[in-house]
């Protein structure tokens, strides 16, 4: 097995290409063999250039490197966003290393590989065992999605009242999870076409913003996951914010944030940026969900030039409920 | 004693006027006899408004209402820019009753009294009473200007880098209490003018921003502290900032806060609101100056109508080094 199949962005395109596969791991290296992946918003971003797309993976061990610790061959596993960092720094010592000055992130560095690909050799120090109960497609998503917005509810109480706005492949996600932490949940979302699926995920309550809906009285958000890529209209969401809250602008976007300067200063409220989660929240991550049985809501598409262009352009459109999940089709 | 002597903001400048005394002290009123005002930024947005000015007051206790508890007649107390919160809320019982919904802050509420006067009339509950060691000019500027960048320093450990962005009445504070609190200590200001004032008051490192001046290695700032009335170039600060840095924005300002979003998201910063400092927090402020010395470093001017007037008109220049303080004339 000389090489494996994987898929790049192009201006033209999503292209089949292959990828070298190492005659002898080295290290800690894996082979894994991809059984499912993730779509993420991420990858619209990337799908014109020339690098391998994707980066919510799962698999199967198919062989490892002579360094190679825990992981067996046949273990289900995945990855996500990051996948090495120095080890050795300040960052990594604290185990933050998404914020190392050396980590490996999807779209900077190896860009030869993604979980658009039947196979992809990855670091045993950045996959994650997958619990038993969750299904290679259902996990997949939890490998950014999923860590990203768990990261962002980290340190959090039941006593908390949290915001998510938007109902997509994040959101979804988020009101799962603030809902099973026990915290009282409240969605923002434009109109009311999401409301049942938000109150079906855990929502308590629902605020469609262009009927300028209100907050009941007491239910201030301690904190606000923002997972929409439109900026939101803050003058609309600070008066719904409780003093000393924070906001978690989770999507990646260009340009400037702008908001209004005194409400932030008068209210004591904290504007955090994050980003996917450290290894050890991943796992956290990936514990809790087995034990609450929280899993994406997906829309399958087959792993090959067809499927992954139809999914881009379905997730372009805003038209996945409520997150894309890639499986190779069966030989 | 029917009345006493308030000096307030009109269009025209400066007015002098009186305020009536109550005939009974009620509940915790404290009757405090004026002996010094600091002047803080604040004062100029409120100086054309029909308000008592100031709010930065220390003094000496004339008398005292039925239920006050701990202050005595003689004692030297001060006040900031609180004078009253509802104790009740949830904000009140956490101990923030800065962000009480139905708090008193400067420019909101008793506008007919002011530290700009010979007396006032407050609750004991939001009187601190001043350390023997500090005099009552150099208490008055901790009473909101320390208090605030004291706040902003909450939760710190020596082993962070602390950048101080301006070196005025609030920034020439900070320096020094980063500087006892064991960190290290960046000071960022335009130009070189200050740069020997900013170590004698305990910085290590000076940079001049508008030579471009870059950090050293290994100095990223954990935490940077804005001052400044003029909003920062972030194209410049935020590559200075380390991982999962905080930045508190201290100056009173309208309009948007504009910040490149990505590296916010991509170094998960911080930008944390925050608003003078509950009276713990303001407590705990006295008490470390009082142990490391720590005074403001003042200019004086007479507590009458051509003093405050002359003092606006310099802090409004930039002119004052580094807090003005009115103190009474000798009758």
């Amino acid at each position: 097995m000389p090489s494996f199949t994987v898929y790049k962005g192009s201006k033209g395109g999503i292209v089949k290409s292959t990828t070298t596969k190492p005659d002898d791991l080295h290290g800690d290296q894996v082979i894994v063999r991809i059984t499912a992946s993730g779509l993420c918003g991420t990858d619209l971003h990337y799908q014109h250039a020339d690098m391998v797309l994707g980066h919510e993976g799962v698999g199967v061990v198919e062989a490892i490197g002579p360094d190679v610790k825990v992981i067996k061959k046949g273990d289900r596993v995945g990855w996500g966003y990051q996948t090495d960092s120095c080890g050795l720094c300040i960052q990594c010592l604290r185990g933050h290393e998404t914020y190392c000055s050396g980590r490996t992130l999807y779209g900077y560095g190896n860009t030869d590989q993604g979980s658009f690909a039947s196979h992809g050799v990855w670091r045993e120090a950045f996959l994650h065992k997958i619990p038993d109960n969750l299904s290679d497609e259902a996990a997949a998503p939890l490998q950014c999605g999923g860590a990203t917005v768990f990261a962002a509810l980290q340190g959090i109480t039941a006593a908390e009242t949290v915001g998510i706005m938007g109902v997509g492949g994040l959101g979804h996600l988020a009101i799962q999870f603030a809902a099973k932490l026990g915290c009282r949940v409240v969605v923002l979302s434009g109109s009311n076409s999401k409301r049942d699926d938000a109150t079906k995920l855990g929502a308590h309550k629902f605020i469609a913003l262009k009927n300028d809906e209100k907050l009941d009285e007491g239910w201030a958000l301690d904190r606000l996951l923002v997972t929409t890529s439109a900026q939101p209209e803050w003058e609309k969401i600070l008066p719904m914010m409780s003093p000393t809250s924070t906001i978690y602008p989770l999507s990646v976007s260009s340009g400037n944030l702008e908001i209004p300067y005194m409400p932030l200063i008068a209210q004591g409220i904290n504007i955090q940026g994050s980003l996917v989660a450290a290894r050890a929240v991943h796992r956290e991550m990936l514990t809790f969900a087995s034990l609450h049985h929280i899993e994406p809501v997906i829309q399958t598409f087959p792993l090959n030039e067809e499927g992954i262009t139809q999914s881009l352009e379905r997730l372009s459109k805003g038209d996945v409920k409520y997150r894309g999940v890639l499986i190779p089709p069966k030989a």
